[in-house]
Formats: C-alpha cells, sequence, structure tokens
C-alpha cells in the first residue's frame, strides 16, 4: 500500500459504502474516471444500541452527489444484506439493476412491498459478460453459497481485472448438482488479476466446510428416528437448496409440508414461481389445515431460526400461534446457526420449547446447519488460483479481515500489497499502483418507520437514557404579570413504580417550589435559565434518592 | 417422581429461589420440618429487556415468611451468582453463614461496599462438617472450580443424604495441587444418597474439560512469542489460579505486573491478604507509573473479558483511559470465554483492538482459557459415583437440565427418579419418595440504584416503549372559568430529530386545539378522558405522519 503524497488522482477507484469493517449492509462502488458502477446495497439490522430502529442502510451522499456518472447497479446475490436497501437506493438513483434471476425476484418482492413499480432489472446467467459504459465488462461466475444464484464478479476495467468473490464457499456436492466455477476462477486467474476483494466471514474457521448435502443426510436421519413426532424445522426462507431437500425428504417419508412464517410463504412462492424450487404442489398443506393431519404425517417449515422476538418459532414457543401448540410429541430442528448476536433470543427459543416438553435439535449435537461462507482452507484456494497484485479482504469485522491478511501473507503475498479497509475508504489504482485516496462520505443511515435519516446520534442517546432511567417532568404554569407559579404538575414513566413514587413527586414539588422562590428577577426573566436550574436541581434531588439519573424534561407556561 | 394427589406433606423439602431454568443467582432452600437452611445466594446481571436496572436478586418472600426456621446459611463458593445477594438478604434474615476463607471475604467485600458491618461469618475447611438445628449435617467436600475455596455439600438430614455438587470439574492437575475430591465423594455414595443436585453448565460439551494448567502452558508460549512486545492479558477477577498463572509467568519473565480495573484489584488484595494470591510485592508496579516501563517489561491484568460497557478493557479500546493507549505493540490475551449473551460486546472490544493496530489471542486460535464447570464426562464420572436414589439436575437453563435427565437416563437411572425442576418448585422427600409439592414464592426481584424491587413490568415496558419510539408531550394550560386553552406546549424527545419536528409540532398543537374545539362540556368536565382523546388523536396523527409510536404523555394545567 503506497501512502506517499499524492500527486494526482489514479484512474480507477473503488469506494467502500459498507461491508467492510462492520458486518451487514455490504456495499461498494467502482469508477474509472467519470464512471461509477455499483456492487450490490444492502442493508442490517439495528444493533442493541438502536432501539427502535428498523434498519440500517448505507449512506447514498456520494452516488446521489454523482448521479450522471452511475452506469449500473451489479447484483452478486439474493440476500437482505446484499440487496436490502435497494428500494432505497432506487429512489434517489435511476440507472439498470444487474443480478440472477432469484435475485432480481426478490429485489423485485422488496420494490413491491414498498410500492415501488416500473423498475427495468436485467437478469443474467452465470458466464454472461455485460458492459458498462466505456469502461466495465462485468462477467457473472457461478459460486456455491446459502442461496442460489450467487455470483462471483470479475469487472474488466482499463487498468486490469478487479475480482469480487461476493460470498462463496466452495461445495463438491452441492444441490442443485453445479460446483463453484473454479474453472473459470483459474481462467481469470491466469489472464492476470488487479485486485481481488474476497469474502472473509468464515476465516477463522479451518478446513473446509461441510456439503450441504451433509445436511440432508442429518435430516434424512432426523425423520428416520422421529418416525411417529411431528417435525417442526427452523430455517432461513432464503436458504432455497436447505428447503428443497426438506421437500424432498417430506416426499420420501410420506409428510405433507406447511409452510409458516410470512418470508418463508413469501420466498417458496417466488422461488418455485421461477423453478428455484421444485415441488408437488399436493405435498403443501395450509397452516389453517394442519389440525386435520396426524403428526406423523407432518412437517412444518418455519422462520424464525434467529430467535426474532416476532418470528414463527418465537410466537410457537411463547403458545401465541393457537394453530401450533408445541408439546411433547414434538422435534423441533434449528437448521441454523445463530448469527452472532442472536445467541441469547434462539437460546430463549430452545429453552421454552424445551420447557414445553419438545424435543430441540440444534446444531451443538447434529449437522442440521452447513455455513454458505467457506472455511479458511476454501478462502486459501480462490486466492491461490486468482493470485491478484493485490488483494483487499472484505465482507468481515477487524478481526476476521485482519486474519484474512495474515493467511494472505502466509502464503506468500506481500504486506503493502493488502489493504485492510474500512468504510468510506476510497482505493485508487493504475494497473501498477494501490494507494489510499480521500475518504468519500460514508455510513449508517438508519431507517425507523416512514423516516429515513431522522433518527441520529441525538434521537438515539435520548432513547438510551429513556429506557436506562425513565423519565421525570414538571411543569410550571406562570403568571407573567405577577411572577407567580399558579400550577406545578409532575409526573413520571418509566423512573420507579408509580405508587412509590407519591413521596418523591411532592418533595420534587417542593424543591421546585424552594428553587423559584430563591431565585431573583434576572434569573426568571430567562425561561432557559429558570428552566436549567429546575433541573439541575431535581437531578441532585432524585439521584440522592433513587441513585438514578431519569431525564428531566421542565416546562413552563404561561397564563 | 411421583405426582399422585398428596395426602400429607413429606418431611424433607428442597426449594429452588433460582439457579434452575435460568442462568445466575443460584439459592436453595432445604426444610426438615421446622427448620431450614439456605445453600448459596447469588445474584444475575439483568438481561437486555431490562434496561437501567443494575442487577437482579431472588425473592426472598418465603424466607423472610420463615425467618425463624432458618438454622443457616451455605455458601458452595464465592462466585456472584452464589454470593451476590447475600448484602440483600442479610438485611432481611439474622443467620450464621458458613463458607471458606476465600468464599467469606468476598462476602466481607460485598457487605462492606454496602456499609453492612458485624455479621457473624464462620469460616470452613474442605472436610468440615457442622450442625445446623437438630435436622441438619452439612460437610464440605473440596471440588475443582474456576475460583479457589470450591465445595461440594454432603448434607445429612433425618431422611437421608442430599448431595450438592456445587460447581465443580475434576481437574486432575489443577493449580494448588488437589483435585476434586472423588475419594470422599466415593465414600458417600457407598453410604447412600437420597438425592443428589448436579451442575449442568456443561451437559452439552463431550469429554472432558482441560485442566488449568494446560492455560498456563499456552500463556507461557504467549510470553515467548511476544517477547518484544506490551502484553495486556484479561481475565475474571476472581480467577484467582490464573491470575496466580500470570503472576508466576511474569516473575519467570522478568515482567512487571500492573492490575487494572477494579474489581481485579480487590481481589487481588483479598486474595493476597488470606493467602490465596502468593507473589512477591515488588513485582507488582501501580498502573500510573507504567510509562516508566518498557513494553517488554510489563503485563497488564485487567477486568473486561466480557467487553461489559464500563470494564477497564473496553474503556481502553475506546481511548478512555490514558494511561494505557493501545497500539501496534500490544498483544492482548482474552483468557476467558463469552458468557452467553456478551459475545457481541466481546467481539466490538476485539474489533476495536484490531483497529488500533493491536495483536488480539482470544479462545478461538489458543487455548487460553479452561472452563470453570466439567464437561459431560466428568458429570457423569460424579453421577456414578454419588449413586444417588434421586437426581435433580441444576444449574443450567432448561436445555441444559433436560439434557442432563437424559444422560443420567443413558447410565440406568429411571426417568421417575429423575426431576426437571423450576423457579419455586418445592420437591419433597421421605426415604423413598420424590414427589412435587406447592409452589413457594419465587422470582427475580431487580435492584436499580437504592431500590429493590420496586422497578417492576410497568417500569419496565414504559422503558422499553421510551426506548424504542421516543416521547411526545404535550401540556394545555386551561382557564378553569372559561374553560379556554390560554397555552399549548409540545415537546419530544427520543422521537425524530428535533430540526425536523418544527412541522410536526406546529400540526400537533393544530390537533390538539381541534379536539378541544370538538368537545361539549361533558367530555371537559373529566379531564382524564380529555387527556385520553388528545393522546388518542395524537397517536393517529403521529403514526400518520411517521409510522412511530412514542410515548405520548397529556398534561393539563389549571389556571
Amino acid at each position: 500500500m503506497n501512502n506517499q503524497t499524492k500527486k494526482i488522482d489514479l484512474p480507477l477507484k473503488i469506494m467502500f459504502l459498507g461491508g467492510i469493517g462492520e458486518i451487514g449492509k455490504n456495499m461498494a462502488a467502482l469508477q474509472y474516471k467519470d464512471e461509477i458502477i455499483i456492487v450490490d446495497c444492502g442493508m442490517t439490522f439495528p444493533s442493541v444500541d438502536m432501539p427502535g430502529v428498523d434498519l440500517v442502510i448505507p449512506d447514498f451522499t456520494y452516488l446521489v452527489n454523482n448521479h450522471s456518472k452511475i452506469k449500473g447497479i451489479i447484483l452478486t446475490h439474493g440476500h437482505e444484506d446484499h440487496i436490502g436497501a435497494m428500494p432505497y437506493l432506487l429512489r434517489d438513483i435511476k440507472a439498470p439493476v444487474f443480478g440472477t434471476n432469484i435475485t432480481l425476484a426478490l429485489v423485485e418482492g422488496r420494490l413491491r412491498e414498498n410500492k415501488m413499480e416500473g423498475f427495468v432489472l436485467n437478469t443474467v446467467r452465470p458466464k454472461s459478460v455485460i458492459s458498462l459504459g466505456n469502461s466495465f465488462k462485468v462477467e457473472f461466475i457461478h459460486v456455491n453459497h446459502s442461496i442460489p444464484g450467487s455470483c462471483a464478479l470479475s469487472i474488466t476495467t482499463p487498468v486490469g481485472i478487479v475480482f469480487f468473490t461476493g460470498d462463496f464457499k466452495v461445495d463438491f456436492t452441492p444441490i442443485g448438482g453445479v460446483p463453484t466455477d473454479l474453472v473459470r476462477i483459474a481462467e481469470i486467474g491466469q489472464k492476470g488479476v488487479l485486485c481481488m476483494l474476497s469474502d472473509s466471514t468464515n476465516i477463522e474457521r479451518l478446513g473446509i466446510s461441510m456439503s450441504e448435502t451433509s445436511v440432508g443426510r442429518a435430516l434424512n436421519n432426523i425423520f428416520l428416528d422421529n418416525l411417529d413426532r411431528r417435525l417442526i424445522i427452523a430455517t432461513f426462507s432464503s436458504n432455497i437448496h436447505r428447503i428443497q431437500q426438506i421437500l424432498d425428504l417430506a416426499k420420501k417419508h410420506k409428510r405433507r409440508v406447511a409452510f409458516r412464517g410470512r418470508s418463508m410463504l413469501n420466498v417458496a412462492d417466488i422461488a418455485s414461481k421461477i423453478g428455484e424450487l421444485k415441488y408437488d404442489k399436493n405435498i403443501l398443506v395450509d397452516i389453517d389445515q394442519i389440525k386435520d393431519i396426524s403428526d406423523n404425517n407432518l412437517v412444518i417449515v418455519t422462520t424464525g431460526s434467529q430467535g426474532e422476538p416476532m418470528s414463527a418459532l418465537t410466537r410457537m414457543s411463547n403458545d401465541e400461534f393457537n394453530k401450533v401448540m408445541i408439546g411433547a410429541m414434538d422435534t423441533i430442528v434449528i437448521s441454523a446457526s445463530p448469527i452472532p448476536g442472536n445467541e441469547r433470543m434462539i437460546n430463549t427459543v430452545i429453552n421454552n420449547l424445551y420447557r414445553k416438553g419438545a424435543k430441540v435439535i440444534y446444531e451443538s449435537f447434529a449437522e442440521v446447519h452447513a455455513s454458505g461462507h467457506g472455511y479458511q482452507d476454501e478462502l486459501k484456494l480462490v486466492l491461490s488460483l486468482v493470485k491478484p497484485k493485490f488483494f483487499i479482504p472484505v465482507h468481515g469485522e477487524p478481526r476476521h479481515l485482519k486474519k484474512h491478511a495474515e493467511v494472505a501473507m502466509s502464503m506468500g503475498m506481500s504486506p503493502q500489497h493488502i489493504y485492510i479497509g474500512d468504510l468510506g475508504d476510497c482505493i485508487e489504482f493504475d494497473s501498477r499502483t494501490m494507494r489510499l485516496g480521500d475518504k468519500i462520505v460514508a455510513g449508517a443511515v438508519l431507517v425507523d418507520g416512514l423516516g429515513v435519516g431522522d433518527v441520529g446520534q441525538v434521537v438515539l442517546r435520548d432513547r438510551k437514557h429513556l429506557s436506562e432511567d425513565g423519565l421525570f417532568v414538571v411543569v410550571l404554569g406562570i403568571d407573567t404579570r405577577s411572577q407567580e407559579i399558579t400550577a406545578c404538575e409532575v409526573t413520571s414513566r418509566g423512573f420507579v413504580y408509580m405508587k412509590e413514587t407519591e413521596e418523591l413527586i411532592d418533595e420534587a414539588k417542593d424543591v421546585v417550589m424552594q428553587v423559584y422562590s430563591r431565585l431573583d428577577q434576572k434569573d426568571l426573566a430567562d425561561w432557559n435559565l429558570l428552566k436549567n436550574i429546575i433541573r439541575k436541581e431535581l437531578k441532585t434531588y432524585l439521584f440522592s434518592k433513587t441513585r438514578r439519573n431519569p431525564m428531566i424534561l421542565s416546562m413552563i407556561l404561561e397564563n
């Protein structure tokens, strides 16, 4: 990495709007002189320090400011963290969109939910090559992942090839039968690759990942071991190959299948329409009809594998879904791993299922899930085939990027040819050089209800404060002529249990009255000052009484 | 388990006030006729749905109501989840306390922090036998765990022996040199045990746990691999054997040791005073003096191995502790595993340390931590030695208890002789029978600041509401004679960014005015009704504008 003083912009830029130095909302842009293409446009779910936020999307400022240069939007695959912000991007940016059929079908679904129509989505297939502007040729390369239609991208630019692995694993026995196109990846490597950007998710896991086919074998054993019992399998709705295996096993073991959960129904519908999910319609049964089907003839395939509070499985585990009451005759399979941060939620669901007497099978005990991301040796394999001049690990947190860089160095790459990026980085290239350019605007835009970006640090700080110690409100009525207090009302929420507060409230009123009586004319002239003094005194009083610091609002009404 | 209709109370009862069906706040009580003894009295940290809560303790109602019957409080070991609620219990209950020296030293520390003095704490040693009342003889049995002075309990009662394993592992090469007293456990098993209650934490992990000595070897290699670098090791302050190993390694490798973090300093002080931690005082260096010591001569031993927001390591990772600025010459060792639910926090700390260029070593890559809880084969070993008539798995969530029961069945125990308990259960025994009695009051009491139990569901619900959508306050001044509105003030917090709210606030005032003008005399007579109508209309208005549901407070001032 060349960090010397910059004389002139190098012609090719790779800019990171997400997915580097963080998990989620993957998005990058390539710019060659006056032409820009966008790779992926994902969202992420809010972290625990963003209460009330619905989702988090990238900051599009740079793209909006350079709108006219944008030649196209390329999508590697249809996961939310790669396509979820598309409805927000397409409100601001008009540009052609390219992806495989399932990817675009999922984008279309998202647009429809947002009542957005009339966009041209261009379907590509693996091996398709598209030209964008005068500078970019994009080739789509089939890779295995936990959703069909996943692609790596080989992007030919005037200064060399940029290779995005996308999210991938190397599965030699995938569902659908086609392994990651290692032959084509090797050919591209032979042509010479300027820069490779590679998935880093599972760099910490040694060896190679389990094949999706092994999950099928494990599930088959579960069907065999639970002949008399109702089966409930929770998995990601987007894991269409997993769902295909469950449908095939259900057919083999003569069970009907009921889908449960909005996204499960939605994706199953989309995927079967375009032929990515194949099954006999008669095998399906509506969840409203399952009471007519005996336990041993039924599999329920449901969302909620992460223990999400409103998800179908969580509601079943809490007796909140009266069509599926969990009991001793149920075997529940969690066919997924917890996404980091969700461990506690899924654990609660598992415990509640056990409390109802059900049998629960999850990863600790059985091979009921395979990761969609290659382990360290798969990442090494692709790096060794592509042999890039420069290497940027992506799709990972700093710990993963750093480890991936170390692995690349252990394979002989020079540290100067590796860059560990961060959000907003702009990396510039010519055919011989990689160096860090000026940062671009990048960050997290919070979506809450209809608001996009109106929840910022101040609002979040206030929400956090309110959540920890609650609220204490004092309202003074003041007669403007006599400057006397005509009324004083106090209330609180989320502070202490109301019955306990009566004394506190009376004493707080006394505190306010005393403060007021001590003030001189000057203080009374400035109501902001008055409010501040009241807040400060109340804060001291409440803390001394409770060791808590509620948010204190003081308001004044003139009459 | 005999669930038949109950005719008469059986004489011996085991009651669960915590630590069963949940993790943390371990507490049980044994009652024989009119005599009660208490085993452990732990606290737990609040879950994410308890914002602002400091800690959670058991509900002592049953014990308070039966105060006069209590003959003693027995502590198995000094971890917070076994002793942390002692200051709260001792406010309500006067009874002699028994535990090993380190356990009682930690209890004393807790009492001192709470300005509580004058309690008689009775030190026992392994093999001690104490008599409590006429019914109970308690023998303390040495076990290995992640804190010294841990004991199993063999409690002889008139109807048979009750055996508590406490938290334990079987370490054949422990620090201190004394393995779990399997000989004595076998002898007690030979005498015949009525009921055993066993640790279930690691039942899901097969085989046997790593020895604490292996951690020392791994740490020694880290000292050797990082000769030129500053070492920072984060671990639990209560893991005194781990700290002993670090002190010994520091001496061997000629490094000075600086402790960092309040509980680290506190426990090191307590443990060295009673001889549980042995080191040359000259090896220590105050954290304020470390600037005089070169990187290669220093080890910082710190709290924060769980990424707790206010902990020493977290503050270092955020540049908030200017005496230790993290950089490229630092190697940080996280010598602990994440407690379930803390994964995200510790991950954030690790990422921030990487961002500063430091090297970070954690469990995924190195044997830098050994669990204090035995794995499945250790649990089987002790079960096979004790051979109890009845078995109650404890110290675990439902998933662990269920699995432990299955393991016991696989070893030949009858399902009728195993009980999977829940909070508040009272299990009754005579010498031949175990059956479920009437539930006792049990639950979680929340401690927030000075308040014990004043934060309940209503307060938590309000805090959650406030945290998710914030607050909208409207105050009306009303002239009582004319019934006209003299003033209307509106404010919000944590709702939308203030600049965006000006229009909302103006329109909200209009909404309120319109509502008011439409009301008839009857409505105006009832201010609660008026407030409700205003809230309802504002809710509809704000939701239509924002798709958010802030908490709405409407207040009225008379003048």
